[in-house]
């Protein structure tokens, strides 16, 4: 790995870029899966590498759903994986929810390196390692559902995914929880809670976001959950871009 | 590889994406590559896949200059290799540009395969096989140039550049012409002429503009080239953007 200075003003992006390049050659993250990353990283880069007010709303209600859950499920892919194992087996750890491998280029071994990464942060039980059950409306090898996981969920959180999967799970009448930059991804548009926001970002906020609720009141999270608007919500995520186009529109350099 | 139906509202990008991949496990797109492509993608996705008025105007611009120039060269990376390798010596036998090979992953392999992928399709002389002279101002590989290349240049051609080199060259007193879809890029803004175009739209259009071009008066080339502001056209792109999430914002489904 080359060295990336600390005082680089995207330290951040660029060591992560580094740690998914690792993860490529080790055959856990997909080449396209790199390429997808880069989709991201051109998002990120727009929201100034920062949790929006916007994404943080989402959060919260997001919580306000797992709180309200009777079988939620977290979906890892080979870039969730890649980048947020560790963070993901925490989140799980606090606040009991489970963890579902789930792979578009899916293969055994790809299966089992992953569940090595999540059980050396010592998460017990990884949902999603045979194929018993299957989602209908898909095709890709992403159909295959744990049926104590995700198949029989109410609510899913599903961090970079494709939109057909999205679609599918809202079709079988579960709650969708999204991760991704893309504010008009198909994942994005068809989710109930859609949070536009980095991942790692986004598992710390909600980690926190669930120490800081896990108390409240049923009622006052279903209140929540109803003043929620998410299609507004995302809306707001674009004035936001626009916004900071305009303002670099006047500089010279946005960095 | 897996099959794409041509149906698909994305099937061009797609194609791409996948023939990136296989550049990949050829050694030829380094892991990097694929990432900066990535970040590519989520802009052309914006531009909706075709060239803007904006970007067909510094194309125009581009080639006003190559036509103006005593010693053009295009300089070429592994992704620009990869995207485009045909496309390029076409428009170098067309117009007589040099073809450098220059690599931030410089290796004496990668720089072979780059070789003989611009032979196979017809290219006589490749420049940039040897490290001779050296840029000022860069620490990375790509500080190494040509003689009778980029380094004694009066117009450089730099698709997909790195933001640091797209400097140097400045600094070194050349015409810098870039191509990238990000119009915040350091490439974008240190650039002479900006193309914020996809490479081989790119290089399609520049090919059809020289033929339209070539006979044109020297003058009027002058005039052309004093006329453009390119502050402004990358502007104009920028307006573009927001104009488009704006219309996106009023829908559902942006595709």
């Amino acid at each position: 790995m080359d060295e990336i200075p600390a005082s680089h003003p995207r330290y951040k992006s660029l060591v992560i870029r580094e740690k998914m390049k690792e993860y490529a050659l080790e055959g856990i993250v997909a080449m396209e899966g790199l390429i997808a990353h880069g989709r991201g990283e051109a998002f990120d880069y727009i929201f100034g590498e920062k949790t929006l007010p916007s994404a943080l709303a989402a959060e919260k209600v997001a919580i306000a759903y797992l709180l309200n859950a009777k079988n939620p499920v977290i979906s890892v892919n080979g870039n969730v994986a890649a980048l947020a194992h560790t963070e993901i087996v925490e989140f799980s750890r606090i606040t009991g929810i489970k963890v579902e491998i789930n792979l578009f280029h899916r293969s055994e071994e790809r299966i089992k390196k992953i569940q090595k990464l999540l059980e050396n942060d010592g998460l017990k039980k990884v949902y999603g390692l045979s194929d018993a059950a299957e989602i209908p409306f898909i095709e890709s090898k992403r159909r295959f559902a744990d049926r104590e996981g995700i198949y029989s969920a109410d609510v899913v959180f599903i961090p970079l995914e494709d939109g057909d999967r999205a679609q599918a799970l809202k079709k079988m009448g579960k709650i969708v929880i999204s991760i991704d930059l893309n504010p008009f991804s198909r994942t994005t548009l068809s989710s109930d809670v859609s949070i536009v926001d980095e991942l790692t970002r986004a598992i710390n906020n909600l980690t926190n976001l669930y120490n800081d609720m896990k108390n409240m009141d049923k009622e006052e999270l279903k209140e929540m959950i109803k003043g929620f608007n998410n299609a507004e919500n995302r809306k707001q995520i674009v004035y936001y871009i626009c916004k900071k186009f305009d303002e670099w529109n006047g500089r010279d350099y946005p960095y």
